[in-house]
């Protein structure tokens, strides 16, 4: 067949979809193909609500549904766009009001695009999966302006920070979605009423996903020991800090459960690392891009390990989104830069260092037995003031869960509850 | 104090180095430091082998190593840079032959550079630190030129990928620090002789540290399932492919244990995603740059997950090495990027596609009851031969290890067994 069929020459048999494998998502959509065609082998669909969406080709077939492409035991994909022809092209494009035939046990709303290829091939889409994934520009932005925005705090905002409650969230799929939702727009909740028995924040933990383990364990308890392997084990003071920068991956959220707390000092300090980015992009540019652009060493080892990790300690997106914090001051290695550029590196630094200090941006709480603290440790720095353990017994424990887990289960609950919020 | 003075007038009790605290690396040199001085803040050290290295006094003061700057019971900081003064300036350097003297057990070679701050404040620095951590140009280049390089292979390479003995491995710690330097190096190493009972590659793998855990569990069982959640599960073909590439780290170093091997088909199959990296960088340059900056969608969903992560097939680290291959085609989602780009990048991605099944790249085993592959998963791709699952059973466990982990360890069994290589 050649490339320029133009789609009026289309066969008839294209106006039957063919059967497709859906993935667990549904792909709906109110807006209805008004029209489909295709020239220099580039399809175009207009849509009733006037956008003009473009195809290119071989995007089109990468995503062909059907059963020969995907696999329905798995719903994975089998074909290889290797595969295709070199000269791949359009043979017919023709929208039909019937919804393609799903073989898994998911339903697709019709009404479906199909295309018929130079080779013989046939592909169908629905118009919900097409309109979900569509790159032309308008649909991309359209896209892109869903993508969940943080809520950036200051020490005003503490009244804003929501609490959930321990029983509410085991029990109730809402209010865990309600929780994680919150959980990641602002990076920090407080859950009251947890259990005061140890291993009790694996429960929430668990609604979840599995625990990232370290060197530290899967559960780590926090108290003063003998012989600390970190400042986190001893009574002092600690400052500001994101837990584990000296790893390729920071741990993503950090769960801290308050078991015991009768000592003498020992207050959480809660500093949220994006609003203090924020400012420094605003007030200091120059210095704002100076630590988004130069790695910091972060060392810890003891006498079993040795980790290391060379990061900025501000991390941005694909969009120069402001997206990680990496910074314990305590952990951190000699600075490997040339010696003329660390006058304004230090410059930098120290500014981010005092920012950590002012009241602006901080939040300072008791941690009374029963609290839970989750908080992403990728964005959230804490610290903790000193602490007179001959005064009384103190002990936390903590878990980590990764930003990974979070944004799975707020999806897969989005899907069960069909909620899009 | 000024910040003019020479060294010539430094106070005699500067000659005196202060009580430091040390980590656990010994930092040692033959060079010595043959003259110190600073002029306009920046301080000079010249050493016997005519190298000059320059200070900053910010990094300088910032990596004070005394008893005030540095809790010898974690080894860890607690200055914070920005406690020192605005002015800091150097008020006298000297060197003194002496060692400085050690809080924690490790000794320190001497001799040692003393500076004195015009605040006051007293910072001692070994010979052998200041040499290990010089920002000068040729010192940070020769730190570079020692990171270690990967060896990166092809078909023609088989027979140089070592094969390591799982009692050797187990009992020796030279063993097991030649393992992982082969490991780190090539990115795939075959151990004989692993127990054919179930759980047997913990063993190797917590000689190392820690497993990484996935929603696919600790340790996987990779077998033919009724209801597979992913393609790994079934007994079809699957393409070379990283495991979790629709995680934002993918899990580093795989272990894949075989235990009963008695099915038709199902040979492995490795191949090096750099070796192919490296060759399309070298053959089309331009397909190269594009997969290195297009971030392309892995998906992984089933009736209670939904992992998504947009990342490039190809990533660069700071020194645009190649770090990273990110490639799973059966759980790659829809492109998102401008329709117009496509030609260009489905070019580039097809290249890569007939990159990974071109015979000069690949190599094929059958896995044998108590060989194990471990490889690095984030690298080596690997891939299997469909199998007949009514001809006979097979049965293969995995765990993953990160790379930190691998690192981490190496760096310890150096320090113990006093190597370097």
């Amino acid at each position: 067949m050649s490339a320029s069929l133009s789609s009026c020459e289309a066969p008839a048999s294209t106006d039957q979809p063919v059967p497709i494998v859906v993935d667990w998502r549904p792909f709906e959509t109110t807006d209805t193909m008004t029209s489909a065609g295709f020239s220099e082998n580039i399809v175009h669909v207009a849509w009733s609500d006037s956008r003009k969406t473009t195809f290119d080709p071989w995007w089109l077939r990468d995503n062909c549904l059907c059963t020969r492409c995907y696999l329905p035991l798995t719903r994975e994909q089998i074909f290889e766009i290797v595969d295709a022809p070199s000269d791949l092209a359009p043979a017919s494009v023709v929208i039909s009001r019937e919804a393609a035939p799903s073989v898994t046990s998911d339903t697709v709303s019709g009404p479906t695009l199909n295309v018929t290829w130079n080779d013989g091939h046939k592909s169908s889409y629905p118009a919900g999966w097409l309109r979900a994934h569509a790159t032309d520009d308008v649909s991309r932005a359209e896209r892109q302006a869903k993508n969940p925005r943080p809520f950036i705090w200051g020490a005003e905002h503490a009244n804003k920070l929501r609490t959930f409650d321990y029983e509410h969230v085991m029990e109730n799929n809402n209010e865990l979605l309600a929780w994680l939702i919150a959980l990641r727009a602002s990076g920090l909740t407080l859950m009251k009423n947890v259990p005061t028995k140890a291993d009790s924040l694996l429960g929430p933990a668990n609604r979840i996903s599995h625990i990232r383990e370290t060197n530290f364990g899967r559960v780590f308890d926090v108290k003063s020991k003998p012989t600390p392997d970190s400042a986190a084990y001893t009574s002092v003071n600690l400052p500001p800090h994101t837990d584990l920068p000296t790893r390729e991956l920071q741990p993503g959220f950090q769960f801290l459960h308050c078991l015991v707390n009768d000592a003498i000092g020992g207050e959480s300090i809660f500093v949220d690392g994006f609003a203090i980015a924020q400012a420094l992009r605003n007030e200091h540019p120059a210095s704002f891009t100076l630590l988004t652009q130069t790695p910091l060493w972060s060392w810890n080892r003891d006498d079993r390990t040795d980790y290391r990790w060379s990061g900025p300690l501000i991390a941005l997106d694909q969009n120069d989104d402001i997206s990680e914090i990496r910074y314990a001051n305590f952990l951190r290695g000699p600075v490997d830069a040339p010696t003329e550029k660390m006058p304004t590196l230090y410059y930098a630094l120290r500014l981010f260092q005092s920012m950590t200090r002012d009241s602006r941006f901080r939040i300072e709480r008791r941690l009374t037995p029963g609290d839970m603290w989750v908080f992403d440790n990728r964005r959230v720095m804490h610290a903790r003031r000193e602490f007179d353990p001959q005064s009384g017994a103190r002990h936390l424990q903590g878990v980590y869960v990764d930003r990974d887990e979070i944004n799975s289960k707020i999806r897969v609950l989005q899907r069960l509850l069909k909620t899009q919020n």
